[in-house]
């Protein structure tokens, strides 16, 4: 898969995408990354990338000339555009299945400011939100959203490392808790039964706590 | 407000919280921000943090004694620990305006591993998730949390930011569509009511073109 991203901040990309597994995914050609800052298609001599909003308002927008440079350099007949924005669609694991099955994304980013609507328009093929809550900077949401799709590509993850599929697996519950060694550690023990050996009844018990958690901590997953 | 983070990760903290608003946040004196190695806490000469699940399983769990060594010397009277998993709440909007009014945060957070229950059940105060997703690194989701936290923080954004404050604001409603200038760009135009300078027509068009935009893209913010 082929991830670029158009931004003011690059380090906000190059530095996880650089990191641990999306940057062995990398190192082991699971993904290619390229990022792009947008102050290089800034206008004049103060390379100039926003302006005041017609109509009247506060803050800045991201003017439509320096956007449309940059994504004619990168963009292709496969590739899907996404725009973070707080006014998108949530993003859940459901859209990351999704989007693993793409070619290439290009994502694309406001600052604290927004960006003219003609770039929506015209380039975004999607608008995807966190969550409800709104960010000072898009950047860091695209680093999460490419991180949820990265890890579901063939061979990125190692098989040990498919534990935390269970959260939102199959069965649609949270998982139960964990525990490693020692056994004891000031004073609190592992639960007895994960040091039976009794793997039925430590299966069993594993059900019964995932449930449980699954009620105290999101009941909307039972319904 | 203080942040503390305990990570295998501190790159994927340092650089962000060192960026744009969060790094004018920290120049300003409004957060202090403490990044701790948890490799620095790790056992023997090898410095090991992680170990095999009692009662089976894959994957590598967090040892208790390195995170339980970061907290002890982080954690004070009015800290609050949130521990960052997708087995969580929902973080949200509310979640941030309520965490703002808190002195000092300490996050931690999973890498693609879970961590071991007794640290949870002995140090965190809230579990808190992303949104209905999966992510290979909690570190990357503690940055998000600090950044919707830190925006609502006294004198982190001038006046002429307030603008996205819009999306989820008094009204409920999602933003109105932005333009900037050029007023014409490869044939694309700025809708005409905008160029007016009518600001009564203006403000009731914003209104109509929100109410829109969020019975398309979130009807049940409309609910």
């Amino acid at each position: 898969m082929r991830l670029d991203v158009i931004t003011l901040f690059p380090e906000l990309i190059t530095v996880p995408m650089g990191t641990s597994i999306m940057g062995r995914a990398q190192e082991k050609g699971a993904i290619t990354v390229g990022v792009h800052d947008l102050r290089e298609q800034g206008l004049g001599k103060h390379k100039q990338v926003d302006d005041t909003p017609y109509g009247g308002g506060q803050g800045m927008l991201l003017r439509p000339e320096p956007l449309f440079a940059a994504l004619e350099k990168v963009h292709t007949e496969s590739s899907r555009v996404i725009l973070m924005s707080p006014a998108g669609k949530p993003f859940n694991q459901a859209s990351a299945l999704r989007l693993a099955q793409e070619e290439h994304l290009i994502f694309l980013s406001g600052h604290y400011e927004g960006m003219d609507q003609r770039v929506v328009d015209h380039w975004v093929d999607e608008e995807l939100s966190l969550g409800d809550y709104v960010l000072t900077n898009g950047a860091i949401a695209a680093v999460v959203v490419m991180d949820a799709i990265v890890r579901l590509l063939p061979g990125v993850l190692g098989d040990d490392l498919s534990a935390v599929e269970e959260s939102f697996g199959p069965a649609g519950l949270l998982e139960a808790p964990h525990y490693t060694k020692p056994a004891e550690f000031q004073g609190l023990r592992v639960p007895d039964i994960l040091l039976s050996g009794n793997h039925g009844k430590i299966a069993e018990w594993r059900q019964q706590q995932a449930l449980e958690r699954t009620r105290k901590m999101r009941p909307d997953l039972l319904e």
